[in-house]
């Protein structure tokens, strides 16, 4: 490969500017051009509930690095507003639409990180006012504009994922009286039905009316929604948020010829490569690669995108640096609980050929007589057989997302449960008790192993 | 091996009585005997502090299982307030002395659970009043008696490991005004400048005077202690904890010939078996399995207790359970800060054979913008040539045992600083940075390996 002198990144958010900034640190005399179609770059999208929380808190308080801080200290060209509306892979070059118009600009490598964007279901009424989805911050600004300039009392969500059950908190935390929308009653969806009541009566205890079954037909209200339209009947709602999912942003690439992989997303190797030469994909829009599964997911994940960024970033200036892959470690607080798994849920092990077998415990989250313990439950998912670990997920009041990780890095290593009822944890009555609950569940589990 | 009728058990603590419960549980007419010297078993040791912090609470209330519950719902037959004098591993028989004078039992299986005991520092007046040791629930109470019936205005604690810190961090939330007197700087004894440093100033915040290099020479005072005698002058002290250090209890191991190992505890293979034939030892007063170290270390913590005692009590009686080894894992409350360690000191590192650095980061504990972040100080030790992880040092306002939990997963699966920095962690803005602490510290500790 020749020697690169200009990177080109799409998407300026976080694998965008993970790459930009780790090709310029390892390559100074490299130019970076990053094109972000949004106001702004670098921010914590997976903040935006707990800052609209906040009223006194601005929303530029989610960018971690402006744009103007990237151009002065760290030399690259970060241009906002500006949407990328073709890439040609034969002449690498991109076309972007800025405030000069459009514009082409030749690459030496390229790097995909255009992220995903929330499913738009066909609901009549999506276009009314009070009717929002939440993935990017100018989202996040419009509905807290909305809470602050309107009386606003009634709020429903529709899905139960990671971002309605956390709006879902968020907006009974600033006094709207909420009901999350839901098909069925797994909550997060996926999750086991030991946990799922556990979140659901977390929403119980505060006030937050929990309908599953429920088919939501459209919006209600004379341009602004007054009502959520479900087969079911109508809910009175002064703000409704759609949070049914997202779907990798592909298009560009799609329309480049850059291959797309069995989960939607870019096709990317472990070098996050694609199918176009001196192209890179990262981020929520690129393949990530599942351990356990052995094939490449569509898991947007914050941390991924960070990762797979530096990565790509790395790689496009000469490294070899590879991506090891995910587990699909996901954890999500409601209230005063934290929710969360890791690897493979029952089904997904089962389809994925294995034999898998469950159990669950509840414990206490510090030593007996230790003041402020809280209840935890963990469940264990694995190899019949073998004991191998599959998969795990917890709830509970404390550390439980620490506690995940523990099985992360079990997942990680292959462990069976025996091993991980070996572990050598940390104890003291004020974190722990002398068995820890992770340990109480791989001890329930080793005598569910049968080979 | 024949059928064993009768199993008797040295020590009704944590070791003691899991293993009293495992042989019970495995075979239903085994009769199992236990003799406690003292008049509490089964109690959470580890949680003596956190009873002596608050006067509400009887000491009791650290008793998991009663003795008496122990015999009637267990059905083992556990005699308190009995010393055992002797043990015969030829006869198998064991003297005891109790309320009905001496008396000899016959054993199949014996249980060596004795525990360990604090070193007893010859200063002189150590017998005045006010000044204690703690490792008892029978010591824990006579701190707690004395704290009640007298003005105590100042203490002195003598030690700066975990039972004096925590000691120093109770003492001070009961009012009273603390100094901690160690030879050196390093709090916990071992650690590093960077984490030693950060304990200090918890302490100096919380109003601990921490006083390091001072020798102490004995204790003044006219029946009561008055003040502790130093070679840099007196401190006045209406109440001492001397916290210096505990030793394996096995006199009467050693006194019935069996193998005592280069630790100074009780040798023990991974069955848990000693050198005599059916004797098994468990718990502080038995060599632990060090993983890295590869030998027999004493390192008392009530995790191994319970997680030997229930190997030794399902091996009694004829199962095939191995104990896998330790990391020398431990964490500590000192105050708001949360410090502890797995694996190996720098030190401890090169002495065996191994050529180690250390990397150390500062982090958030939470997103950047996400309210009640805390301080997490993150240190690495591993091999330069490899990056092969040896140990971890953690100190922190949340999260550091569990995070600590994540490195000890790393030492067993033998991890490297590569492997770490790979790991699909958990991550929400409440619980993690999107980077979390370790993975910060385990790409810092990349760039250091030199292989």
């Amino acid at each position: 490969m020749s020697d690169p002198k200009r990177m080109i990144v799409v998407g300026g958010v976080a694998a965008g500017m993970s790459a930009a900034s780790q090709a310029k640190r390892r390559k100074k005399d490299l130019e970076v051009i990053v094109f972000e179609r949004g106001p702004w770059v670098s921010y914590g999208a997976c903040g935006m509930p707990y800052n609209i929380q906040d009223p006194q808190r601005p929303i530029e308080d989610l960018v971690v690095i402006s744009a103007e801080s990237f151009r002065k200290e760290r030399g690259i060209d970060v241009r906002i507003h500006h949407a990328v509306k073709a890439v040609d892979v034969n002449k690498r070059s991109v076309t972007v639409s800025g405030k000069n118009g459009e514009e082409t600009h030749a690459y030496d490598r390229l790097v995909m990180a255009t992220g995903c964007r929330p499913v738009h279901p066909p609901f009549s009424g999506m276009e009314k006012d009070g009717v929002f989805l939440l993935h990017t911050l100018v989202q996040a600004e419009k509905i807290k504009t909305y809470l602050k300039d309107r009386p606003i009392r009634r709020a429903v969500v529709l899905g139960g994922g990671h971002i309605g059950l956390e709006m879902a908190d968020v907006l009974t935390e600033r006094g709207l009286s909420v009901t999350v929308i839901k098909r069925s009653e797994d909550v997060p969806s996926g999750y086991p039905k030991e946990i799922s009541k556990l979140v659901r009566s977390e929403l119980e205890r505060h006030g937050v009316e929990f309908r599953a079954g429920a088919r939501v037909l459209g919006f209600v209200g004379d341009g602004r929604v007054e009502a959520v339209h479900t087969d079911a009947g109508d809910l009175p709602a002064d703000l409704v948020l759609v949070a049914t999912g997202v779907t990798p942003e592909v298009g560009l690439a799609r329309d480049a010829g850059i291959r797309i992989g069995e989960s939607g997303a870019i096709a990317v190797d472990d070098r996050m490569r694609t199918s176009a030469p001196g192209v890179f994909a990262a981020g929520d829009c690129a393949d990530a690669y599942h351990i356990l599964l052995r094939r490449g997911v569509f898991i947007p994940r914050g941390t991924t995108a960070n990762k797979q960024g530096r990565i790509a970033g790395a790689n496009a200036v000469g490294a070899d640096e590879r991506f090891r892959g995910v587990m699909g470690t996901s954890v999500t607080k409601v209230f005063d609980l934290a929710v969360g798994h890791t690897g493979l849920m029952d089904s997904e092990a089962a389809g994925a050929g294995f034999d898998p077998v469950a159990v669950v415990i509840s414990a206490r989250t510090r030593a007996h007589a230790y003041p402020g313990s809280r209840d935890i439950c963990v469940r264990l998912v694995f190899e019949r057989r073998t004991g191998r670990i599959l998969g795990a997920q917890m709830a509970g009041g404390e550390g439980v997302a620490k506690r995940l990780d523990v099985l992360v890095a079990a997942l990680h290593a292959g462990w069976t449960v025996e091993d991980l009822a070996s572990l050598d944890l940390s104890y003291a009555p004020p974190f722990a008790p002398v068995w820890d609950p992770i340990l109480v569940c791989a001890n329930v589990a080793r005598k569910k192993v049968s080979g």
